[in-house]
């Protein structure tokens, strides 16, 4: 069931499409404090509580005992005590003995959230604002405890609409680079994979494609004929996956400047003038994607691209990120000027550099422009957390107005609650390190419940150089998620997978994926028409079991499995808590890979270097196609089946084209098992 | 066998104490490679070698596939792609199946290690000065497999000399805060630790007791009388250790100034005058400790704080940290200005930024100043790993000098291979991070393979918010250490144990520590005066066993026993792995605890939070003393045996007066497992 609150005076809602009457009487559970403007929530926390939720963050799947702040940032370091990344994502699963319940805030500004940090006995959620609803979920009558945190889930995504639909394709292996600039890097990525037989679906341009990094144009010199090139590349089955910045160059006589400016579409500062701050291409105005108008015109020119031949596109910088404002920047220099003319004290080193530090991303930025909603004059730094979300949306209905029965690829940075609808998400600029590949596999859960089943990190690491043994484990990982994308920073080692001598051992981690995709898509499309999840932390499934509540390094997949990667360098394998009977898959290639029946409980599962594994529940089997290297040479024809005592157990195997919306041929195909693979 | 092999023009070794002629012949297992002034030796790697060594760095214990530095830096994030910290520790173990040998480079420049980063089948180590002494060292003849990495860290001992030995007061439980001042924070620390019976030996005073941040001054204010508090405190067991930073303020009138610039003590730069750069009290001069005359005065200073009563200190800042120098801010203004009037472009506020940052801890600095050794005059980036070990040098021998017989604490954050004669060492400014806690684990058998036997990292987390659960774990792993400080940054969460509700859980930690320190100081003795070591990979001791050789979140303590502590949040316990039958001691306080017979193999290990594990070998035990609030109350009379089958085994429990050098009355007393507690 579903309560909603209202306080202050709400902000429309991008999140909702249900319209709740808002209720009176006080919510249940929470205690409301009020404070100079600000609203705050407390709850007493019990030991076996658990907190899951918020989306996007760094930290354990249970948010018990930490601290988050709902803030989109453009933030490149995700250490431990990071509170904020590019998403808001206030929807929390108070899981407990009795009463659990869900709550969401529908609240675009910024928001705390202490969940037993100060106090291990207190959670205690702040509204900076203090114009919100509040919504709170409670299970349906007769859920299984099992089946409580999905319900929740579940009623959440009836709350804020179905999940975005990517086309099949998308479930392809995707090559990306900062610093691929046009032609010449396109077909050398493409052709490197094919000659070397790595599956490939699509390659990411990152900002070196356009022209100055102006959306919606090119790089005349790298990428004189997009169209060409896209269509000798699509006929190979890859696509071309350009990025756009929410930013546009401030420059008389670029068109979607001087459209906007004319139109008055910017973002606009309390005098009325165009908002500008420096990103890419320099001094750029900020779409007011609040206004209808702004918001179908800026939609309207991914046509430019799509006309061109492309399938899908990736938002960036959409927080929206500020290099510096003008102002900021007078600021700083003046703030410089005076600790230079002064004495320079001990710590004046520090505040020189904050200073000149302070101008990224700076609060009196935010505060220096607004937006038009309806008839309101509202200051960013209000709704803050909602600009990428819309960006998002503009993108996604103008594609649906060009192509409105196509499936389109689309994921962005920022996003908010209820961008799930339009999009997927990326986890944004991660390092290579190993704890960033434990921190996707952590996130993956934490995503599906806002609805971002379509999702994955940058496989390998954005930032800092990856290692070989790295890359190989993150691959193993990728292989699972929907959004398996090899991105790589400027600057950084080159990632390629057929830059570093194992790439076979990669390859093949890449092939048996292309095998696993009728299947995994099929329970990618069942997560998102029933409103489920694809990836579900252990505890969701098994939340009578403290062990596997505790287990943080597994994650469950689809009706039918379980990941453990391996997240450690040099080991010869890694502990496994089977909450259940599994079996064990251990794969090499899409043909040569053992298969083991293990009993629940710790095992400690040897795995090397070239081997990965899948665990599926007893009684129930996934199918194993043959693979390929494109998604459009996949078919179910002929698949091996895997599974241990399933000759009772039907898998409804999801089919349709992959490509149109609303799938008019989509359906179900009951699949058993097969006797002879069993014994594999 | 420890060969030497001379390159170029080495400079004055700090390292060794054996003066071994250099060998003409090319060194055995290395090729040699010259380029540009620079050395390199290269290695083929095969997937099954480790590679052991290199101190204080970040990163797995077997460094195999990493890249590192040696550059000492004062660096505060301590992420995993890190390449350098504080310290320089240029030996490592190529441990492999034939002819394992320990390599040292006695090189005070900057070393690349390519450990297997670029090419997983080779390392190649790079020497940037091209003047050093490489020193190669191969297994005595009949060492068993499991004793080689020992022996070649023994080895590497006999070659630069015996570890600083700490009085047993250093063992005891010490509590530290950027920020304390005076006597008023110094009496209410010590005070609450008292009231609560949580123990306490020593308080660390960091800058802020100085007057304005100037060595071996006194914040008259806040600390009007050192010697009274100190005194009182004393009379209580508890300790003050002041902080020492490396620069010294240039200010005419503080003598200590005044001295070292009309004595020409102070490093210079090419034209002959003091070389300036601000440090914590502004601009600031640096002691030239390459000069015996500058060493052995700014040695003796320390005496002016022993007098009050001092018997420990921390040298800080000694890489040497440099915030920045007069000619480094002005070139960052002069860029800033040049941006400023140019057209900002795209990424111009980055190269401000970068430039801006760029003034702290400069090559430009480090290649600003000179050294004098000897009659040479040398610039000081070529020896610049060799300042903070310097520094601890002369105030090892201030304090020898000041009273031989005694020894006293002292432990400093940079050092450089042969620095584990003068202190120990603490890991630098970590954060309030559970992989921090986990770089804790795994650097002390890397610091105790350089001889640094007397070392630990800030408990609870230097920089960031602590938050409960963490710091209770972590104080679970500090217990074992023999340097056990909970320190944290200036605007940091106050981190004293009793500031948080659980804090009888941290309490009982520490008081099992103080029933193990009769048994942790014999065993640090004994791999102080065996030339051993505290703190061993897994590996060291079962090398045959692929299982222990992958296993980095235990390490083995002592003769006896091994450590797995718990190292995330929200478990009910964890897996760890036993390479042979132990005794398993789940402790929650010194009189509560229960023990289990556990034979090798893996095992998942129930802990609650207020229990911690020590794994005690089969046919071995320790004992445990009754605690006590202060090191000066332990006694062995009566103290428990833990064991399993140990009635064969005799302890070698070595017993000193725990303050005087040479210990006269050390004498190893037999101890026999004790029946009844056997069946405890």
């Amino acid at each position: 069931m579903i309560r909603r609150y209202d306080y202050g005076n709400p902000y429309p809602s991008f999140a909702a499409v249900l319209d709740l009457p808002a209720l009176k009487e006080a919510p249940p559970f929470l205690e409301t404090e009020t404070e100079g403007g600000e609203i705050s929530f407390t709850l007493s926390l019990h030991n076996v509580d658990a907190l899951y939720g918020l989306g996007e963050a760094v930290g354990p799947i249970d948010r018990r005992g930490r601290r988050y702040q709902s803030w989109n940032s453009d933030e490149f370091n995700h250490a431990e005590d990071r509170q904020s990344l590019y998403g808001s994502h206030n929807f929390l699963i108070v899981f407990r003995a009795s009463e659990p319940f869900a709550l969401f805030l529908d609240d675009p500004g910024r928001v705390r959230w202490d969940l037993g940090f100060e106090d291990r006995g207190r959670m205690r959620i702040t509204s900076e604002n203090g114009d919100f609803s509040l919504y709170v979920i409670t299970p349906e009558e007769g859920t299984p405890r099992k089946g409580i945190c999905a319900d929740l889930c579940r009623q959440f995504r009836v709350l804020t609409g179905r999940s975005y639909i990517p086309p099949r394709w998308a479930l392809g292996y995707i090559q990306s680079r900062w610093g691929y600039a046009g032609e010449e890097d396109l077909t050398a990525v493409a052709r490197a994979h094919r000659e070397r037989h790595i599956p490939l679906d699509g390659i990411c341009l990152d900002i070196d494609y356009m022209d100055g990094f102006r959306d919606f144009t090119l790089n005349e010199k790298a990428l004189p004929d997009l169209k060409g090139v896209a269509g000798r590349l699509l006929s190979d089955g890859v696509r071309v996956i350009p990025i756009i910045d929410a930013g546009v160059k401030k420059e008389t006589g670029y068109s979607v400047y001087d459209e906007g400016h004319e139109e008055g579409y910017f973002c606009k500062k309390a005098d009325g003038s165009d908002f500008e701050a420096a990103v890419w291409p320099g001094l750029s105005c900020f779409p007011d994607f609040f206004r209808e108008d702004a918001s179908r015109w800026f939609g309207d020119k991914y046509r430019v691209l799509m006309d061109m031949g492309v399938e899908g596109f990736w938002n960036d910088m959409n927080e929206p990120a500020l290099f510096y404002s003008p102002e900021g920047l007078d600021k700083a220099f003046a703030e410089a000027e005076e600790l230079r003319s002064g004495m320079m004290s001990h710590d004046s080193s520090f505040i020189l550099t904050a200073a000149v530090d302070g101008i990224k991303n700076s609060m009196d930025d935010y505060r220096r422009f607004y937006h038009r909603i309806g008839e309101r004059t509202v200051r960013h730094d209000k709704v803050h957390n909602l600009y990428g979300a819309l960006m998002t949306h503009a993108a996604a209905e103008g594609m649906r107005r060009a192509e409105p029965d196509r499936r389109h690829l689309l994921f962005s940075r920022s996003s908010f609650a209820g961008s799930h609808r339009d999009g997927g998400i990326w986890m944004g600029d991660n390092f290579s390190w190993w704890s960033h590949l434990a921190l996707h596999l952590r996130m993956l859960p934490s995503l599906n419940m806002m609805g971002f089943i379509y999702c994955g990190a940058d496989v390998g690491g954005f930032g800092a150089d990856v290692d070989e043994e790295l890359l190989i484990r993150w691959i193993q990982l990728g292989a699972f998620t929907p959004l398996f994308r090899n991105h790589s920073a400027l600057g950084t080692r080159l990632q390629e997978v057929y830059r570093f001598p194992k790439w076979k051992t990669m390859r093949d981690a890449i092939k048996v994926r292309y095998s696993l995709i009728p299947w995994l898509y099929s329970e990618m499309m069942h997560a998102i028409l029933s409103d489920g999840l694809l990836f579900r932390p252990l505890g969701f499934d098994y939340p009578d079991d403290p062990l596997a509540r505790a287990v943080e390094d597994q994650v469950m997949l689809g009706r039918q499995c379980m990941i453990a990667p391996v997240l450690a360098p040099h080991v010869p394998g890694r502990n496994v808590y089977l909450p259940e009977d599994m079996l064990l898959v251990r794969f090499r290639t899409p043909e040569d890979y053992d298969t083991e029946e293990i009993e629940a409980g710790w095992h400690y599962v040897r795995l090397d270097e070239n081997e990965f594994p899948l665990f599926i529940r007893r009684g129930t089997f996934v199918i194993l196609a043959k693979s390929g290297e494109r998604t459009s040479d996949l078919s179910v024809e002929g698949a091996a089946t895997l599974g241990w005592d399933a000759e009772d157990y039907v898998l409804p195997l999801y089919c349709d084209d992959g490509i149109t919306f609303g799938a008019p041929d989509g359906h179900i195909v009951p699949i058993r098992m097969e006797r002879d693979t069993e014994q594999n």
